[in-house]
């Protein structure tokens, strides 16, 4: 299977969060590489990374980071391909700190910041942009979002029925 | 010219941020709309607005919104299409409001945040997404990345000369 | 009993702030009900519920979300009904992503804001709007309001005697 | 005619904001009042306000206060009337001060707080709540809501009239 | 002893916190109450409580109070006696909404706001008033300060010591 | 007269805030003196300033600064006189800095904050604190209170008449 | 001379800021270059900038970056000499965003912050820095210190003078 | 082994955080002597020690506080020693206030903030100050890096290994 998304954070601390985006791309049936990289202990590796991502066949870069998270815009800076960033928790700001450092990008380098510790939307966000060129994988976001409502649905029922005993 | 990019906006009073996504997406030769919709005011339309983006040929939505900035959310979940989210400035709460309301999407569906007034990079995420498809789009996204790069150098050099005068 | 009350959360996760709103409307002996819809996950049956609200009764709607929490903003884009909006608390950013949401809204679509995590008071608040048709209540409501006061003078008073011990 | 809503403000510095629940109310054709009284500098004025605005015939009662805004809660444990507060902006702090002091209001003693200078959303929110027993109301709220949405889809068409010329 | 100083709290939720100010009293063989009223739950008897509180003998009140916190400004605009407020830390907003209501009053009503918790400056700060009409305070003041020197000092001698060996 | 206040202020650019405590106390007929001196720029002066406070008859001090805005807290550190501190505004962070390092002092070294550019309060609670061995200032402050109540009720007045007209 | 210090700033937009730096390296006679490099437009200028200045005889680098501000840390990612970072102000979060992106560096990886705008401080600690090795910084350091010392002292008796007429 | 680099903190529980400096500066094999001194329980002690540390041998003072954090201000305004402040992380305001106080020093007295609780960083930036008159010491921080740059390419081929398996 052809890898089209590469996820990288920049410390392995990040993995309980961004393993989350790796689930979602399972689910979906897309080929994903997981890496770590820094873009402060691993300046070099990581313009390497940025640079080779399109001709190494990936679509989508996901790239996670907490506090003064550089990443996604170091690599955003080296690379054509769409970057989402994932701002990480930390218990001293909250991730303010690194919603910030991705989101407020200057203009001309885009980043696509979701929520603190939203992988999921990361990798969701990325099968949509893959599903611009797939009509089998907007069938399983439909069928995904049909899902979802479904869930909802069901706890409304379940709710109301437990009212109505 | 097939129009590829819908930007919409929650208000005419945001026109003045939003155009400079359509600037851009002009630069690129992508063709666009420009609409005004608002999550609150024309629930329907901006319901039906969604449903029927990918139908009428759009590959990627472009939300502008200040506020509570429920816009670009509301959008997001009634289509599969990669919907990019740019949170309004506004003078009592500096845009932060609407940039929580963009970016903290709950999980499943995905907005793609950029910062506040970031309409430029909103456009360009959008470009990044279409030239994953489109070679052209590469080369003008490199050509745009030198032209900005080459724009800075330049500066560096008149600053390094006017210092050696 | 007739149901005037409608209590709508973004998840089931919620369930634990809002069970409380439920538990203040059955001290009064008001009719309600329970139910689970998003704004994002199920938008649809989220304009249906909202558009019959006042059709099948209701007369108050209170509706908390947590996070981007565009449930109350987006159901009172669909009904005349007065909404109160509970912003639920969120690790990552203590509710204020919730607060902000709910209450800067935009001109023309009102949600009525409590605190965070405040469905107690989101309830009271019901209360009152219903008590303005039913003399009933605003006995009931300074009933509830002469025991709060007694609680705080018991407390007084215990803290005043343990002192002079 | 009968005067419905009680528009009190902290201080005549926050008329500008104020005034503008007061248009709204007007529009509707609601009888309204319009006070200053502080919470702080008026305390027993502010009290006797409070308690006797019901006896006075008001249904619904709309305080705007800035800084430390104590006036919404103060009013509101004085009286069964539903009371909207108006978190008047600051240039110091934004208005978030206001906001907190008017939404974190303790368990029991409930207050409607809409968002920073928002008080043509707090006469609206007004007209909600008088308009539970008065169906003329309910076509009002029915007919400024058509307004709004047709305003927003002028503005809509006009952008896209604009785009095809 | 006479009384001098009054400790009252919005809560009896606020006692851990506000227990420390009667400690520092006792350790300075200060008369004091503690009270609990609410501005919001008990208004007549915070008002009664303020009006009489000088009469009473007592020359400073400490009030401490969480959230909105109200509790300090509608005492102090109510007795001419000096009122230190203590704004009470909240798991939401980590007690800068206690801060921001406690020190952000309207010009005319002064509170003496202390940090976040601390009933223990909130109860010195009483102490260096009362002591300018006390010459013993006074003494009782620099011995305290001076035992509160030594304790860093002999903390700072240890932390030599223990790297000497 | 007897100088018993001293406001000292961390840079003349803090004066066009701080002369406005000077004004109140003028108006109370307290005798004051205004000095410049900065924790940073002149450490020794103002340790020297705030040791020998209390010895030139001084019974309150009043300090103001911005940004880290250590004045207060280190003139506190140094004498048993009860030290008002006045957050100064700075554009960059709206005074929240001055305003966390005033009040957040470490148990021990208490500061009364007041709020952003509050001078006027500040000085209020100087003559608050004077009043307490000067019965003629009791009096001054019921007579100031009286007259900052009239002028509220007067505007409520005429708000009144103007409406009846 | 020798050049020690090199400036570098993300944009010639925040040559206003930065030049104030400049302005205090030439008052201790230090020379310095001032350069124009984007962490995100030019990463491969900056890498070699960032690698080669300490061959190129400099010190200490001063780099201004506003908003995401990855510019100081990407530099510091690549040398060993001190790098002190000066967040740019901005209208929309007021300069926080940078100073969090500067300040909230991982570990591994150290840049100093000054506060928003506080390019005169920057280079203040870039000459102590270098005065470590060179005694007639130390002096030059010591007079700006009386200097600014006798400044506030003027201001001080010209304020005692004015009032003592 | 001569002590060069000087720790010290305001309260023995700023222990567990700025023990890590000295870990640090420990691996660097760097002397050290670590203090606790506090700029407002013993302000004539830490004048002394500031003021003594040059001729006592040290060349850069790290100083940690929490909450207000006058400390490295105060240190800083009474040598010409580099200061480096390492803002403390505290419950209430998650070291907000500490960061701010340390990074937003007046014009004329820098500070070198670093992260929240980030006292490797500070000792580290310490090490880069050595350095530019030791060149082991640069040797040692290309080594430090070096190995913080293997750990980083370990956990990436660990992590791409795992997922070859």
């Amino acid at each position: 299977m052809a890898k089209r998304v590469s996820i990288v954070m920049g410390s392995d601390s990040d993995l309980p969060v961004m393993e989350k985006a790796a689930g979602i791309l399972q689910e979906f049936g897309i080929g994903y590489e997981m890496r770590v990289l820094s873009a402060h202990r691993t300046p070099e590796e990581t313009s390497e990374y940025a640079r080779t991502a399109a001709g190494r066949g990936f679509a989508v870069i996901i790239a996670g980071a907490g506090m003064s998270a550089a990443l996604p815009g170091v690599v955003a800076a080296q690379t054509e391909l769409p970057v989402i960033g994932v701002p990480v928790y930390g218990q001293k700001l909250g991730g303010v700190d690194a919603l910030y450092a991705i989101a407020q990008m200057p203009p001309g380098v885009p980043v696509a910041s979701v929520g603190i510790d939203a992988a999921v939307n990361a990798a969701l966000l990325a099968v949509r942009i893959l599903a611009l060129s797939d009509p089998e994988l907007v069938k399983k976001l439909e069928a995904y979002r049909d899902s979802a409502r479904e869930k909802v649905l069901n706890k409304d029922r379940m709710m109301q029925e437990k009212a109505a005993e």
